[in-house]
């Protein structure tokens, strides 16, 4: 185990959110090199997203009486931008959360808060998202804590796979109703959408997205959606390798065609 | 094969871009029954974003006398709002891009073309993302355009396997430079971030994101930069689902030490 890491915290409900907050306090109870670089808004929903055409800006912060800054960005940006200008090295840890809503199965790709891991992860940096299935804003984090605690120090004394980063969801119950952690897969789950249409007063139409979570594999006792739905806490390992590989004989018709 | 199959076209460089104008003229040999719903504004970098804290519009748009729309969201929202407002059905494919420039290997992540393909698959919709590795916006897609043909035609004919999509990447070279196509893995690559940092006139530090990409699999030959960087369209199948597989029986411990 690293002695005394280097942790940079993020997220994406941004760096006033009450989860940002549980986070610095635990990881301060493992180390007193904490760094928070967290967007100045909140930024769910935003995916991988990066700020490519426009500029960013970092600003100092308190939080906890840890050194931390607002960012402009993503929550990608924020972990690119705390990298290579604030703490101009690679921090030993990143943690992303304490998201306030599940980030299960196919949220993963939505998530700012879990693009903020898997960025890292990218970057070769050990990485894990925190998220509670609950997205209110005074969600009761007390729960939870001593859990948060054991898998960040479980990860500092057993590496992760390089390029791989945690997915850690929370149910959101009382702590003895807490079943245990399941290290499981991600389950094959839609948001099935719809758009609520409204007239601005002008009279001109616009669209707000709403949506129903269906978890298409009911049955399956290896997902991330099983292990949350019978009160466990889900683990998932996540990477960035997107190769549906079991595709890759079949489509080689593709290429003698021509 | 689909007859005359329902396609929806989008992308993440705008609906002004010349790609997507190259791919609705190929789309157009193949159905008259195509839509465009793309981005009113560029969306490069912006991964699998989606608008959640605000409002989306849509308006009636001019390509090629075909049925188009502009979408103030991101390419995702694009997928979405056109399935459920304007088509009001599944089409029987969606097509993304012509992307200006790669988004081979870890683009894909960071890619609102790439995701817009992916957003389909998540929706059970077959979708191809198409890309030429020349950011210019005066590129030659002349080339490329009897492949683009070509691969439709044969996905429409061969279904993809569901909840998977195609990454198809060109080489920007002259027609008879292109050695052929592969079906390849995505490699693993980085981008080594840098950012720029300027003043404001007020004499405020901002920062642009600059950045050199860096293949970490030099020597492979199954990946798609390897493809690319010997003058093959690469073509990648990919899939929605992170989960690290190869990790999940050395983090069992996770369960049990508590």
């Amino acid at each position: 185990m690293t002695e005394n890491p280097l942790i940079l915290i993020t997220n994406d409900d941004g760096i006033s959110a009450p989860g940002i907050l549980n986070l610095v306090n635990v990881a301060k109870k493992i180390s007193n090199r904490i760094v928070v670089v967290a967007p100045d808004s909140p930024q769910s929903g935003m995916g991988h997203a990066i700020t490519m055409n426009s500029m960013l800006r970092i600003k100092p912060f308190e939080i906890e009486g840890v050194e931390a800054y607002s960012c402009s960005g993503t929550p990608v940006d924020c972990v690119k931008i705390a990298t290579i200008k604030v703490l101009k090295k690679r921090p030993d840890l990143v943690l992303s959360g304490i998201n306030h809503g599940s980030n299960s199965s196919i949220n993963v790709i939505y998530s700012g808060t879990m693009s903020a891991a898997v960025e890292a992860s990218i970057e070769g940096i050990p990485a894990i998202g925190f998220s509670l299935c609950n997205t209110s804003i005074d969600s009761d984090f007390e729960p939870i804590l001593d859990y948060v605690e054991h898998i960040i120090r479980h990860t500092l004394k057993n590496p992760l796979k390089k390029y791989t980063c945690l997915n850690v969801n929370f149910p959101a119950v009382a702590k003895e109703l807490i079943s245990g952690i399941k290290v499981c897969r991600q389950a094959n789950a839609v948001w099935e959408e719809n758009f609520d249409e409204r007239l601005d007063p002008a009279g001109n139409s616009y669209f707000w997205l709403t949506g129903k979570f269906v978890n298409r594999e009911l049955k399956a006792t290896d997902t991330d959606e099983w292990a949350l739905s019978n009160n466990f806490i889900s683990i998932v390992p996540i990477h960035s390798d997107l190769t549906a590989y079991e595709s890759l004989e079949t489509l080689k018709s593709l290429e003698n065609e021509r």
